[in-house]
């Protein structure tokens, strides 16, 4: 292996998660230890601030701040969803990401997100190799999702889940005490095709009867009577009925629960935006089964718990950053550096590569067999896998009743390019 | 003033806190000290329970279990929304309050609500009076909606805006991380007439541009075009815009905005039940300014977050509920235990006694003064009265990841009476 000298860059996309500034301070931190590493500039909001040459300069900030990222959440260097063109098709992204990478002698490239990223990540090495350009570009697993494959779990989705179960344990127990006026509640959780999210609310159960009382995932076919007969059973048995569901949640036909009521949009990458199975089920519930219902929509608020985050989360989003830039140093490109879960208990990951294809192309849903057969709960297989995600807190320093999270001073580098687009 | 010996009940009622279980912790271990009060009852579902002869033995219950009320959100005895009629129309359901509270001679009693249980024990009180049942019966504040008269702040707010405002941070961090592709969040926060909670998203504010940009309450008529116009103007300003919207703000004529869009229906007090006010907003930032909204609905998820609760509010809580066994067996009946504030720096807060006439009757609203010209945001004054609320946090047992919240025995006190109703 060569040695490789040059300076070091990393950006953020996709949807922020508690954890992924975690990631970023374990590459800044790893990085300002390896001499191969010169300068370490970080590019505002991704993809788009290395097009823009809109990149800051990292080792100016302070320390203490630069630490404070391992417990702020959403990115601080900003993010941003945009897709690459073919570079068959057009080459004039790739040529301008180079001249930035040349311009500014980049050499470590380390980019953290979803399956989008990486797909960014694999099309950029592609287009070095193509071009000779020496380039070491590693990519770091994040997602709120958990549909990364080649991974265990992803690095987020232990905070998400640890703050969506937190809230179903206090919102269960207030449902409890009310549910002789307002019997059933309508929890809606992030999820296009993956129903991760919605299933590590089920982590809240200690006794028969706690809520979540019926799960509903994109995983499972969803049927309009069989829902309401496990409603009136549920608010039957207990008294009362919390309901999870998944946004991305289908029916049989495999039509959205969502388009059925509510929003209907697609982003860049061509994804549905999902918004209405909530209200859809309330009003199933309220017209159908005559039960008053409470409706909560979470949304981004699900993922910026920072407050009641992971620390198992939170540790191993730093481990991979600073294995990422390990891995860099040591030669390796084109990779997305991984979890490998060893054993459950006591629980423990090892750190690997994962090849970026199949990061980029699969999706990792729920298995159909951590899904009872009613479709309509998790088994304990589930819960045995996420539990160990949500153990631990982590210490967040206060500041007027508040978190106080890190404050990036945005030393803007140089720019030696003219503007782009031209 | 006579010595007055007997047994104890207590109940909770209206929407429960993060904190109203701290109140029923205070009670009970207060009243386990004076040796004028023998058993210690606890109705499920406040006035109901009392109707129904359904009471649980609280000296039944592990100590640790007790102490774990501090730390519990929810109502750990359940609520209710009961509305007690007219003694002169109806005579019935005192007839038979008396009926429960001379079966187990029930001399002391403590209820933990809004305004509508302090008109209940006010009710209590006076048919007390008129068929001479020595009773004394102290009234415990908790709403999280802060809209009690007679009462510097209720316990449950500091908390509910603790959690509001932490969530409204780290969105804010989050959106402004993804500004470029949403740039505009709507937060709908709770609240009927008083814009409180909806207020305390300003908290979370440190720098100019911070979140939340907006800020609607029900105090402060909107208006369609300045509301467009405020938008524009955050969004072109800051490149993003978070609004944080009561569920009960209404337009010039008076009109909920929920009601254009959304949910309508009323309570057992008559009260109308909001829900659309963020959807109706999202529509029109959609449609008219063609900006890509992302909408959070916490709902009943915003006053059960013991896991970021305030201490400054848990402690007023269990003071309050110790203060209310106090002030019974020092012979005061018919009042409610109140805060009133002496210093803001330092903060400090001195009990008091209340009358339940002003509290059942009247509502504390947002003094305009503490909100601006425009009607969008608040002043330094709330700022700076609401700080102090949401100072501390309270150290909560974790097991399994998770908050370990109170698990009572709940031993029912045998039944003397016949079925009620007949």
């Amino acid at each position: 292996m060569t040695t490789l000298r040059g300076n070091c860059l990393m950006g953020q996309s996709g949807g922020p998660t508690a954890v992924i500034n975690a990631s970023i301070c374990g590459v800044i931190q790893e990085a300002m230890k390896h001499s191969e590493i010169q300068e370490i500039y970080g590019a505002q909001h991704g993809i788009l601030g290395v097009l823009q040459e809109d990149l800051i300069d990292l080792r100016r900030e302070d320390a203490e701040e630069i630490e404070l990222l391992k417990c702020t959440p959403a990115a601080a260097l900003g993010s941003i969803r945009h897709k690459l063109p073919d570079p068959d098709q057009d080459a004039s992204e790739y040529e301008r990401i180079f001249q930035v990478f040349e311009a500014h002698n980049i050499r470590y490239f380390f980019y953290a997100g979803g399956n989008d990223s990486m797909d960014t990540i694999n099309k950029i090495c592609a287009y070095a190799e193509q071009v000779g350009y020496d380039l070491r570009a590693v990519g770091i697993p994040k997602t709120v999702d958990n549909d990364l494959a080649g991974i265990d779990h992803c690095p987020g989705y232990g905070s998400v889940a640890k703050h969506i179960a937190a809230i179903t344990l206090g919102v269960g127990l207030d449902m409890q005490s009310v549910h002789l006026t307002d019997p059933v509640v309508i929890m809606e959780v992030m999820g296009r095709n993956a129903g991760w999210m919605t299933a590590s609310s089920a982590l809240a159960r200690s006794f028969e009867g706690d809520a979540p009382n019926l799960i509903y995932v994109p995983e499972a076919p969803w049927n309009r009577d069989r829902f309401l007969d496990d409603v009136r059973r549920s608010q039957g048995k207990h008294g009362w009925c919390f309901i999870a569901v998944s946004v991305g949640t289908k029916d049989e036909s495999g039509g959205y629960l969502a388009t059925q009521k509510g929003e209907y949009a697609k982003d860049a990458f061509g994804h549905v935006q999902l918004g209405g199975a909530g209200p859809f089920l309330e009003d199933l519930v309220r017209g159908e089964l005559g039960l008053k219902t409470r409706l909560i929509r979470m949304g981004p608020a699900e993922r910026i718990a920072m407050h009641f985050a992971s620390l198992t989360d939170r540790d191993e989003a730093y481990g991979l950053g600073a294995f990422a830039v390990q891995s860099g140093i040591n030669g390796i490109t084109a990779k997305m550096v991984s979890l490998e879960r060893k054993t459950n208990e006591p629980y423990q990951c090892e750190l690997t590569l994962s090849d970026l294809e199949i990061v980029a192309n699969e999706e990792k849903l729920i298995p159909r067999e951590w899904l009872n057969e009613a479709g309509n709960d998790v088994t304990q297989d589930f819960v045995a896998y996420a539990r160990p995600l949500i153990e631990g807190e982590v210490p967040t320093p206060i500041e007027n009743g508040l978190p106080r999270y890190a404050r990036l001073r945005e030393v803007r580098v140089e720019q030696r390019l003219l503007a782009w687009p031209k």
